[in-house]
C-alpha cells in the first residue's frame, strides 16, 4: 500500500507529490506536513494499524511514511515505546485523579529526539542517502549520531564552538564527524544547509526536514494506545509538552490528527505548550493572539528549549490554538522546582523536560485545566544530560565526621 | 506457594530459615545465598515461571524471594526487561556469528543497579522497613534513591566527601538524604552499618544484603528468555560481565543456577569476569588458582568497578571457576577503546560497562572463546554517567571558520 501520498505546506497550503520536494515549501519556505492516504487507512481494521508485539516506535509502521523497519538487532529498533508512569504522590499533590508522565529517557540516546532520528535514518535508506547531516548542540545531534551509527550510516554534526564538551563527547563516541564552527548556532545551521547542497548529503535539521515530525508523532500514538484507548475518557485529555523550536509539539499534534482523521480518536486532545519565560517566542504570540512569531533573545538554563526564533513556530502555535489548548510560560525557578518534583517520584528530567511539569502546575493554578481532566506530561530527556542543572536544583549535601553522633546531630531523623 | 525457604552461607554452607538472619552469616560473615524451593519450582509448567506480558524484571516474580510486585505505575515497575542487541558490525569485526549486547542503560536510573534496588525495596516493604540505607558513591546509590522514591520509601545514602558532585546531584534530585562523610568509602560503609543497627534501618549494602544478588539474577533470566531459549544453542553461551565488588556476576551466576536446578537450561553458560588491571583483586586470585582474594590499591578510570577488596569476591570468583569461565584483566586504554567500539554501533557505555567488551576482545585473542561460541556481553551503565571518560575516549573535534571551503579543507569527505 502506498500510504505516503505527498506534502502540504503549513503556510500556503500547496500540495506536492512525494518526489517533488525534500525539505520546505519552494514557494514560501513553510514547513511541510506529510500527507497520508487517510481514506485508505480509515478502512483498515485496528490490528492492521499497529504491529502487535513490536516494542518500539516501529509498531506504527502502517502509519509512517516509510515502507519498512530498519536496523533489526540494533538500537534504532529500540527507539520509542517508552514507559508511562502514573505516580500516586504527584496525583495527590496536584489534586488530580488522572495523571500520567511519559518518560522518554529510556530511549537509546536518552531523549525524545531518537524518534525523529530513527525515522530520518529509515527515510535516508529509502532514498539512497549515505550521509546525514544536522546542525545541533545537543539531543538532536546525539540522536542522529546514535541512530545513524546503529545501522552504519555516516553522520555529520555542525555545532557552535561553544557547545558543551560533554555533549560533543557523546556525539564523537557515536562516531559522528563533528565539526565545530567558530560562530553561533545560526551559522552552524546555515553551513549545514550549504554542505547539504554542495555534497549531496541528507539534512535532518529540525523545522526543515518534514520527516522529523513524522518520527515524533509516534509519541502521540503511544499515548493513544497506552492511556487514551485504555481508559476511554469522557472528556479530552490535556497533553503538556515543553517547547523550544516547536517540532516536538508539532509532531505530537500531527500524530493525534492522523489518529482523528482515520477514526481512532473520540476526542482530539488539548495540547499545552510550555516554554521558559526566558525563551517564550511562541508563548508571546499566543498571548498576543496572532500568528506572527517574533524572535526573542533567549536566556534560560533549559538549554534544549532555548531558542531565539523557533524553526517550527507556526505549527507549534497551532497545536495549541487548534485543540483548545494554550501556551504557558514558566520561570526558570519553577523549572528547577519541577526537576525535584519529578525526582521525588523517581523520574530524573533535564530542565527542558521538566518545563512541561512546571507548565502543568501553572495551568492548574490558572484554571486552564481542572482536577477532572485527564492529564499527560512528557519528560523529553534524561537529567543525566545536564547534571549542572540538577546540582542547581538539588542543592548541597551536609558533610560530617564519620561518627554516629554526627549523624544524630544532623537531625535527619526528626522529620520522619 | 512459599518458594523462599532460607539462606545458605557461601563460605561454611550453614543454612538458615528466612527469619533467622538478615545480612551475612553469623558464624563467619560469609555472603548468604537465597534458597528457593527448587523441587516445587521444578514441577511448575513453563508459563507459571514467567508472568507473560509484564515488561519488567517483575515478570520473574515466581522465581523471586518476594511475594508480590510493587509500585504499579511508577519507575520501580519499569526496572529490567532491557533490550538486547546483535550488532552486525561488531560480529564482523570480531569474527563472531553469535553475538549479543545486553544494554542496561534504559533502566530508570540508567544502570544495572536498579535491578538490585527494585527487589530491595520490595523486600523492605514485606518486612515493614521504612528507611533503606546504603553506602555508595555512584550507581547503587542512585538506583536505591530512585527506586525508593518511586514508592515513597525513605533512603539514606552515605558517601565519601570526595564523591563526584554530579552523582551526588542525582541522589539529591531523587530526594534521598545524602550524608557526605569526611573520610573514604570504607568509613562510609562502616558508618552505614552502625546507623543500620542504631536506627533500625534496612541496609542495602552490596556484598552484605543477600537480596541484591536476587535482583541482579533477573538479567540471567532475561538472557535465558531472549537469547538462550530463543536459539537453543548446541554449546554453552559465554557471558562477559564487568566486575568490581563482584555482586553483579554473583547475581547472574545465581540466576543461571536457579534455571539449571529447575530444569530450564540445557547448558550452564560459561561466565567470564572482566576487571581493570588497575583493580584486579579477583582476576589475580583466579590467575593464582586459589580462593584467597587479596586487596589491591585500586587505580582505574572505570570508577564503578574500582575496588580494593571486593565485598562479594568469593562468589564472584566461583561464578567463573564453577562454569568453565575465566577472569580477564584489561588495561584502561583497552576500556577506552571499547567505549568507542560500542559507541560506533550506537551503544553508549560508561567505562566500567565497556570493560566487558574489552574483556571479550582479549578472550578472543587468547583463545578462551572461539568464533563458534555464542557470546553475550553486558553493558551495565549509560555513558552519560561519566562524560569525562567519554571525552577521553572520543578525543577532540576540529574547529573551523563558518565556510564551505573550511569544510572541504578538513578532508572529512575523503574517507567516505
Amino acid at each position: 500500500m502506498q500510504k505516503f501520498i505527498g506534502y502540504r505546506c503549513s503556510v500556503c497550503g500547496t500540495e506536492y507529490p512525494p518526489g517533488d520536494v525534500t525539505y520546505t515549501c519552494p514557494k514560501d519556505g513553510g514547513n511541510l506536513d506529510v500527507l497520508l492516504d487517510y481514506p485508505a487507512l480509515r478502512d483498515l481494521p485496528r490490528e492492521n494499524l499497529v504491529v502487535d508485539g513490536e516494542p518500539s516506535l516501529w509498531r506504527y509502521l502502517p502509519l509512517l511514511p516509510v515502507s519498512r523497519m530498519v536496523g533489526a538487532g540494533t538500537p534504532i529498533r529500540a527507539a520509542g515505546w517508552t514507559p508511562t508512569y502514573s505516580p500516586p504522590q504527584l496525583k495527590e499533590s496536584l489534586g488530580l485523579t488522572k495523571l500520567w508522565v511519559k518518560d522518554e529517557s529510556p530511549n537509546p540516546s536518552a531523549s525524545f529526539k531518537d524518534r525523529a532520528s530513527a525515522l530520518l535514518v529509515a527515510r535516508a535508506r529509502e532514498i539512497g542517502a549515505e550521509v546525514i547531516v544536522t546542525a545541533s548542540t545537543g539531543n538532536a545531534g546525539a540522536a542522529l549520531a546514535g541512530m545513524a551509527a546503529a545501522v552504519g550510516h555516516k553522520s555529520v554534526i555542525f555545532a557552535p564552538k561553544s557547545a558543551p564538551p560533554a555533549k560533543i563527547a557523546q556525539l564523537r563516541v557515536y562516531g559522528a564527524t563533528v565539526i565545530l564552527v567558530d560562530d553561533n548556532y545560526d551559522a552552524a545551521f546555515q553551513l549545514s544547509l550549504q554542505a547539504t547542497e554542495e555534497f549531496g548529503w541528507y539534512n535532518r535539521n529540525t523545522g526543515y526536514n518534514p520527516f522529523t515530525a513524522e518520527g515524533k508523532k509516534t509519541a502521540a500514538f503511544e499515548i493513544w494506545e497506552t492511556v487514551l484507548e485504555a481508559n476511554d475518557f469522557e472528556r479530552p485529555a490535556c497533553i503538556f509538552i515543553s517547547v523550544g523550536d516547536g517540532n516536538i509539539i508539532s509532531g505530537i499534534h500531527k500524530g493525534f490528527k492522523d489518529l482523528y482523521e482515520i477514526g481512532q480518536l473520540k476526542h482530539m486532545p488539548r495540547i499545552f505548550g510550555c516554554q521558559s519565560t526566558g525563551s517564550a517566542a511562541i508563548a508571546n504570540a499566543y498571548a498576543a493572539g496572532d500568528e506572527d512569531i517574533t524572535a526573542v533573545a533567549a536566556d534560560t538554563l533549559a538549554d534544549s528549549i532555548s531558542v531565539n526564533l523557533p524553526s517550527d513556530g507556526l505549527r507549534a502555535l497551532r497545536a495549541a490554538t487548534q485543540t483548545d489548548g494554550a501556551y504557558i510560560a514558566v520561570e526558570d525557578s519553577a523549572i528547577l522546582e519541577a526537576i525535584t518534583d519529578l525526582g521525588r517520584v523517581g523520574i530524573f528530567a533535564e530542565p527542558a523536560a521538566a518545563a512541561s511539569y512546571a507548565g502543568l502546575k501553572k495551568a492548574l493554578d490558572d484554571g486552564l485545566v481542572t482536577p477532572q481532566d485527564p492529564v499527560i506530561v512528557l519528560n523529553t530527556g534524561s537529567g543525566l544530560k545536564d547534571v549542572d542543572a540538577a546540582m542547581q536544583a538539588a542543592g548541597q549535601a551536609p558533610v560530617i565526621e564519620p561518627s554516629l553522633d554526627a549523624v544524630k546531630e544532623l537531625g535527619v531523623l526528626g522529620g520522619w
